[in-house]
């Protein structure tokens, strides 16, 4: 039995195919490519069952992802998040029941962890070197670890104003660090640049094919810790929407290998932020792509992203299982964070917070019905951008009472 | 079969025997309590090989957990933290085999959140409805948000030097916060006479007996991890030193239960800061218990407590395991912290730094032997000291190349 089933790359846009054994970025016609596998060799031969005394790490599902050799993973214990019911959240919405896949327990303390380990691994497969990239942050912070791990020289160019953690993450791993003083969008245009004059590979978001078969591995961990039998819902802070296009992608293979039911399919959710929305904005126009966004901004830094480049992706992810595409405003993000914390104990990121102020809005406008199973992303620890929390506490001398 | 054989609380000192049913602090004789369980009985009933399909959290031994009942499980999803193989640092080294029992992956970022799961579980289970605790950070933030999901009201004493990150933790968690000008040993006297005052049930560290009943869950991990197949050496960063504590208790139970050999015991390191050392001058002058340490610091925060109310369980169990109680200079540590990240991909926190750099030493002098296999504990995600590190970086204009 083989470690990976991967077969080849494939396109989405105009269907070329691409082989897996060298370093390649996009398609000929410029589109993000993706990553086939030979489901129908493996569906006879592993059986879901096969997994329970596996460890409790993304490479459980290691068939399904694209590294070829076991001996070229790098890996930092990331994977398995715990995915917690939110008792008395679910029961003040009004809702069966919700949960939240916590992504703050990944190694960085955010779900890039599972991108940046399949993608450095990979890349260490490939025999590459010194890798490129554009960040918000938490991105850039665990790539950048991942590299290290792994011997491969990382430049990373950042807004200047991205959270101050992620810096100091990127730099006591000894990358090469370049503040920009612009947008995502304007750090993606420098890194183009560079890695073209320098041969640095440009491993930005969907630029490589290997992120976000580390990122489908969340919808592998909600179906099987689920006992495969899906939500209804799933809600995702959406940015790049990496994660989003991923988890579809982990459901159209998992129905193919016959261990979930394709009636089944969740309704997938992207949430932005009021000023940052390109993606609800093109939903809202039934677009197939969506526009720059001009001037965004928002508390959640991580879904600042004024144009994805695979937001076609993301709206066919939306349009084919029924889903939705809504935003919220900082404040309700901002107080439904001091909410979800004080009710639910987790000190969620502002973008996961984002999601479940859109489940409430969702539930209030009865798009989420009572009898429904909601599950909620949260995308990282609230503490890597804790500024924004202002410390509530008086001050005592040893000898007072 | 019953959820938990915890059969009774017995005193160390006076071995005074006390019932589980009530909330209890210390024994009357002053000494922390221990938790006592029927372990010929659940080795008649449980084998370690029960254990593989069970969640990847804590409570997979939870017939080895004081909780009487699964419905008072408070979980943010902790335990199970991996158990990282650090190649590069080995081969440097010189040693066989060198793991790294990363913590940092745990709710609010530390090993904390273990202590503060069975202790606010204990504590629902006994119808607490306040507790009150010193900290010096990590501590608070953890019991401030396991006790929010719990819906205990919580009121939390820290020095007012102590990490930015840990106090917008117990903001958000909504726990009453006063900062003290002074040391733990400040805010812990603050705290006996505020718990007196006000009745409130006071939860620091050893004067309520079921924190180390969660962090005894490490040594299970570590020894079922290993395939029950214990290291030579563990190395431990010791403040309080609950940990060491535990992680000793939790082989004593193992090797009761016939999981695991007496001769394979471990022998335990205390690692502590040049600058707060009570355990390790205790140690070298063969004493039982230390004497309060005047004028600590250290830039590892977690471990300045210059005097531990379990000193003399921490030196029992390195005396009885043949260990050694060292320390390491804030120079040596934040050294060994940048090349673990540089090196290992991880951002750990000073104090795990600190048992690294410790391991490097007893590896010059020969204590540690090229033959033994040697597992450190971090103990938390270097991000929530992160004020520490310096950002290296260039400032670019969106148009430079």
């Amino acid at each position: 039995m083989s470690f990976s089933y991967a077969s080849s790359l494939y396109c989405p846009k105009c269907t070329a195919s691409h082989p897996l054994n060298k370093p390649i970025n996009r398609c000929t016609c410029g589109s993000p490519l993706l990553v086939q596998y030979s489901l129908k060799e493996l569906k006879s031969r592993l059986n879901r069952e096969d997994l329970k005394e596996r460890p409790p790490t993304l490479w459980r599902y290691h068939e399904l992802l694209p590294l070829q050799k076991e001996e070229n993973i790098i890996s930092l214990g990331e994977g398995m998040t715990p995915l917690l019911e939110m008792k008395k959240t679910q029961h003040e919405l009004g809702i069966s029941r919700l949960f939240m896949k916590d992504e703050g327990l990944a190694p960085t303390g955010s779900f890039k962890a599972r991108g940046a380990a399949v993608g450095i691994s990979r890349a260490k497969e490939l025999g590459i070197k010194e890798i490129a990239m554009p960040t918000n942050g938490n991105a850039g912070a665990s790539w950048s670890l991942y590299a290290a791990k792994a011997s491969i020289k990382s430049h990373i160019v950042m807004p200047a104003g991205s959270p101050p953690i992620t810096r100091r993450e990127v730099t006591i791993a000894g990358s090469d660090l370049h503040l920009v003083d612009g947008l995502i969008s304007d750090a993606g245009k420098i890194i183009a640049r560079l890695a073209e004059k320098y041969g640095w590979f440009d491993v930005s978001t969907l630029k490589e094919p290997y992120r976000i078969e580390g990122k489908k591995t969340m919808g592998f961990e909600i179906a099987e810790q689920m006992k495969w039998s899906l939500p209804d819902v799933i809600v995702y802070p959406t940015g790049g929407g990496v994660g989003l296009i991923g988890i579809y992608k982990a459901f159209r293979e998992l129905i193919e290998l016959g261990w979930i039911n394709k009636e089944d399919m969740p309704r997938l959710v992207a949430v932005q932020a009021e000023e940052c929305a390109p993606i609800v904005k093109a939903f809202e126009e039934k677009k197939r792509v969506s526009t720059f966004w001009p001037d965004s901004k928002t508390a959640a830094f991580g879904i600042n992203v004024p144009k994805a480049i695979g937001d076609f992706l993301v709206l066919e992810a939306i349009y084919r299982t029924n889903g939705m595409a809504i935003s919220v405003s900082d404040e309700r993000l901002l107080a439904e964070q001091r909410r979800i914390a004080r009710q639910e104990g987790i000190f969620v990121c502002p973008e996961g917070a984002a999601a479940f102020a859109a489940v409430r809005e969702l539930r209030n406008q009865g798009w989420i019905r009572p009898d429904h199973t909601v599950v909620c992303l949260n995308t990282g620890m609230g503490i890597k951008y804790s500024e924004i929390i202002e410390v509530e506490a008086t001050l005592l001398q040893p000898d007072d009472t």
